[in-house]
């Protein structure tokens, strides 16, 4: 399937040029090996050796399906090369991280200063005619940045020139500078890069249209033209727009378990309405998108993302409400028992069917139950095996557990619950994720 | 068109009964008239005789298309009754309103006050078979509490039976207690009542079972069973995700207007992802239902409804944002031209293309302008007259004005836009709906 795919790459119709992509991490990385293969000449830069000399004998340092066959392909053509230094190129993609930073603010606030030191570790590289890019995830105004820094560094390159035959001067660069936000999803990224449709903003409008032409010449989705704040923020609205809606999704599973009423079935009716379109609500939220973009904006827009800002904080609390109901069970279980529960905690991902562990609030509650010295059984049907825990096949571990909290509502767990529902008589069930409630 | 419907209405099979509606407002006559039309005995009861010497008259007191027609038929066949104090009768419908506290509240707090009198009023009429049933939106519980008001009323209504030959009593009332909470919209009330699907929650089976089959006998969409408790939190949260995902939409205008971003290009680019869907911004959030429903969740929920609760102040903060905007407009326009300016305020309406002025951000901020004497022509193409402003044909308006402010994005006005571009040549234009925006 992925050599079919990766054939398909190849036969496109010629391409020239060359591509000096910074950071080759779980964008930059992907992104250099399906241009090469597209083939650009392809330079990868990383601070890091150790990537550096992986990726240089055909391997790769993170887990993508389909990467290895990419990067191999690639390195074998000879149009990848990895060095820890940039070089010359046409086209410039910075992909570099984007943290919080660790201390000092009292709200997570991003980290622009990978951003800034690749700015400037490509500078004295760059020619009239280039075109820089940049992708990682940003607050707005960072491209602006970017080129506030390019233009300290190489005040030729942003001379401005005069349009023939006109009297005022028309402003402009002889670089182009644009973001272009990845969108791609975990696991997909090999395909996602193609087929997504892409947006693309300028600092001015050539800036724009000439980092578009470049993305057409291998994405197959549509590719959209706005400014640079307007990308940078697209990129965050939309994980926030997410994050909202799974905080009300959350919000009412607490306002129902107030009143006891059924979430699952309230939901269900209330999803009916034809303008209404509740998520599932789960024990929060996890991974490296939706439950860190928001606060991208937010610490930038205090006083106007008071929503965005509430939404972080109802998903965040979700997460210790879910481990309060679980220690006031356990209490409950010891008062009748005279003995403490075995409890199974039901996946550990961030969402069901994967096996990232990245930000997961599943895998927050099991830690946080283990360290309140309760006795805990880790499951996660797609992981072998965790530094943590011992990882329990889950079906010794319900048939062990006093008490089965699902955590994620994985597949197993699903096909479980249907089709041994006897496994389950006689425990205690709490069901955070609607696996027991859903069809 | 109307008269067509009615007599499909009154073709159906023939039904048997009488049905007592208390509350003859909105939702109790378009319903009384309804059940009437369709072959119920119907005694329609309301406190105020004036509403009920018009009913009888075969009259309305309330605006709502084709209600006239279904009223005079209803009376005219000798169905409809219109009294001040409740009869016997085989159904109760209790559709009186349930508005906020007047004072002693830090928030808006629903006051059931008229549906416990409704039900006490109704308590000495009801007999053993009976159904009784909650129309208004209510608060978590409130079904159950005229379940209570009932059972100390008519105690020997609720003595328990024993099921023949079991052993353990099988508590249950012998009248039946149901929520249905209306969902309708104004202006489609008539066609809505028969054809959404409805939500029928008891306070136990047999009432869930008894109310739904009434309703089967003149609703067409669906009714779906649950109990009291799911049904009354389902209406309040079906509005407060609507209000939600539309302070998403006014907080990002904010944020944009922030950043110097077009909020209606961000929108358009950002629903491009296949799970986001943005509402549109506007000047705030009116009407009875979306702005009030969400306060029946936070007053009872304070620890647990945040989301809901910010999501209502972001709402009701954009109104005052959009009147702050606009004075500062003003302000500006005087100091470079030494006069105050015209503003035609376009819109009144709480939403477009209806007549419709309850609790209208739109006609709040032309108030709020008025009484900050500034010059204001307002204008509502759905209006002819309203007490407090001369009311200004829309072209007059425009052609006189210094700042157009567009409030509400009516047909009207778009097609102005489209049509005659020219008109707003050289006027400032502060466009809060989008009308200069949308397609």
């Amino acid at each position: 399937m992925i050599n079919f795919y990766l054939k398909s790459i190849k036969n496109q119709p010629k391409v020239h040029g060359s591509v000096c992509v910074i950071g080759l991490g779980y964008i930059g990385l992907p992104t250099a090996a399906l241009l090469a293969n597209r083939g650009y000449n392809v330079i990868g830069v990383d601070v890091n050796k150790k990537v550096v000399d992986i990726i240089n004998s055909g391997n790769i340092h993170i887990k993508e399906s389909g990467l290895d066959t990419f990067v191999r392909a690639a390195v074998e053509s000879g149009r990848l090369k990895a060095y820890t230094e940039p070089k010359e190129a046409d086209v410039f993609i910075i992909a570099v991280p984007t943290p919080f930073h660790e201390n000092g603010y009292d709200i997570p606030t991003p980290n622009i200063d990978y951003v800034i030191s690749a700015t400037k570790s490509i500078a004295k590289y760059i020619k009239e005619g280039n075109i820089v890019i940049l992708e990682s995830t940003s607050p707005v105004g960072t491209t602006e940045k970017v080129a506030e820094i390019l233009a300290q560094e190489r005040p030729e390159l942003f001379k401005t020139v005069n349009s023939e035959g006109k009297k005022n001067a028309n402003h402009q660069s002889l670089i182009y500078i644009a973001h272009c936000p990845e969108r791609v999803l975990p696991g997909k990224i090999m395909n996602e890069l193609v087929e997504n449709d892409r947006i693309v903003g300028g600092i001015d409008k050539i800036s724009s249209q000439k980092a578009a032409s470049f993305y057409k010449t291998f994405v197959s989705g549509e590719v959209l033209i706005t400014n640079s704040k307007t990308a940078e923020l697209c990129k965050l609205v939309e994980n926030s727009f997410r994050d909202v809606n799974i905080a009300f999704a959350n919000e009412l599973s607490m306002i129902c378990d107030k009143y006891g009423i059924d979430v699952w079935e309230l939901r269900e009716l209330a999803n009916r309405h034809p303008r209404v379109n509740i998520l599932y609500p789960g024990v929060g939220v996890g991974g490296h998108c939706i439950a860190v973009d928001p606060w991208f904006i937010v610490a930038d827009a205090k006083k106007e993302a008071k929503l965005i800002k509430t939404a972080r904080e109802v998903n965040n609390y979700k997460t210790e409400w879910v481990i309060e109901k679980i220690k006031n069970e356990a209490l409950k279980f010891e008062l009748k028992n005279k003995r403490k529960p075995i409890i199974a905690c039901m996946g550990l991902a961030f969402k069901p069917d994967i096996d990232d562990l990245r930000e997961s609030p599943a895998l927050y509650i099991t830690r946080a139950l283990k360290q309140d010295n309760l006795n805990i059984l880790a499951v996660e049907p797609n992981i072998c095996e965790y530094e943590e825990f011992e990882i329990i096949d889950y079906t010794t571990a319900i048939e062990t557990a006093d008490i089965i909290v699902f955590l994620v509502a994985h597949k197993e767990f699903k096909s479980l619950i249907t089709n041994h529902q006897s496994l389950l008589t006689n425990k205690q069930i709490l069901d955070f994720c609607g696996v027991t409630k859903l069809s």
